[in-house]
């Protein structure tokens, strides 16, 4: 469960993410203005732009999943700049997710999660995927989409959800 | 599980909204504008108002647990126009999850939810949940926190995850 919850969803949601750069770029092509604008872009002046808030969705899944499995995840280094190498980030993320099996996550629920700034105290892996990593993925995510829609971009609910496995 | 994703953790979300629901009454009351303004403001011209989006992500917190359940849902007719009645809408909410166990999630995973709009598809309680119900969820109270911060409350990443369940 925590497997899907985070490495199949995120990647979902990830891929949904990429398309909704894609019609960024298409707009902003329209419009005549450089990508990085919308990059640079944020919803208030003391909330980190679009290009930052899909940085740390990027590293909420994939220190989250590494976290949660101890397999070690590769580094970035925040630099990205233009909308290819944002989306770079994006795909780097999913490769690394793919590389994770629902085996690597037999012991997530019970393992003891830390970070540096909760001062040693810990979240068992099931208290910290659903109380931290889902709320702050999602977070960042809608966040990502809302600046794009709030600049114009025509995307919808759909585009963030992506498809349904519907079945008949 | 699906218990304490949906249930434990939305009714967290719906305290830390109704939280951030009081500072966006104070800053109100400091820029001497009526709530409502706040209420009925919106990030683009398409996308619907604070209001909506608060009784979308009751909607699907509520509608959510009832379809996993099979535990009828209070009705709400969507007239919320006041600070107060949204804040009653949401503890409306939060009573009737309240009402609700883990026991009632027994078969929840493997139900077949559908709606009107899936025209005789369906999804399994579990699929619901993960690719459906938490996306959508967060989408909603996500955008509700970034209206009131595009208007100036002074709202941060805390008040809309709340406590963490911390253990030394």
């Amino acid at each position: 469960m925590l497997y899907e919850l985070t490495v199949t969803q995120f990647t979902k949601m990830f891929h949904n993410l990429l398309s909704i750069l894609d019609k960024a770029n298409t707009f902003a092509e329209s419009k005549k203005v450089d990508p990085e604008v919308l990059l640079n872009s944020r919803l208030a002046a003391d909330q980190f732009p679009l290009v930052r808030q899909i940085q740390i969705a990027c590293d909420t899944a994939k220190l989250g999943a590494s976290r949660l499995t101890a397999k070690e995840a590769p580094s970035h280094a925040d630099t990205e700049k233009t909308m290819s190498e944002v989306k770079a980030r994006i795909e780097s993320v999913i490769s690394y997710l793919e590389t994770l099996s629902a085996k690597d996550f037999d012991a997530a629920a019970e393992r003891h999660i830390t970070q540096p700034r909760w001062e040693g105290q810990y979240l068992t892996g099931h208290e910290y995927v659903v109380n931290h990593v889902i709320p702050n993925f999602y977070f960042h995510i809608t966040t990502a989409y809302s600046i794009l829609r709030h600049n114009g971009v025509e995307v919808g609910k759909k585009d963030y959800l992506g498809k349904m496995p519907y079945k008949k």
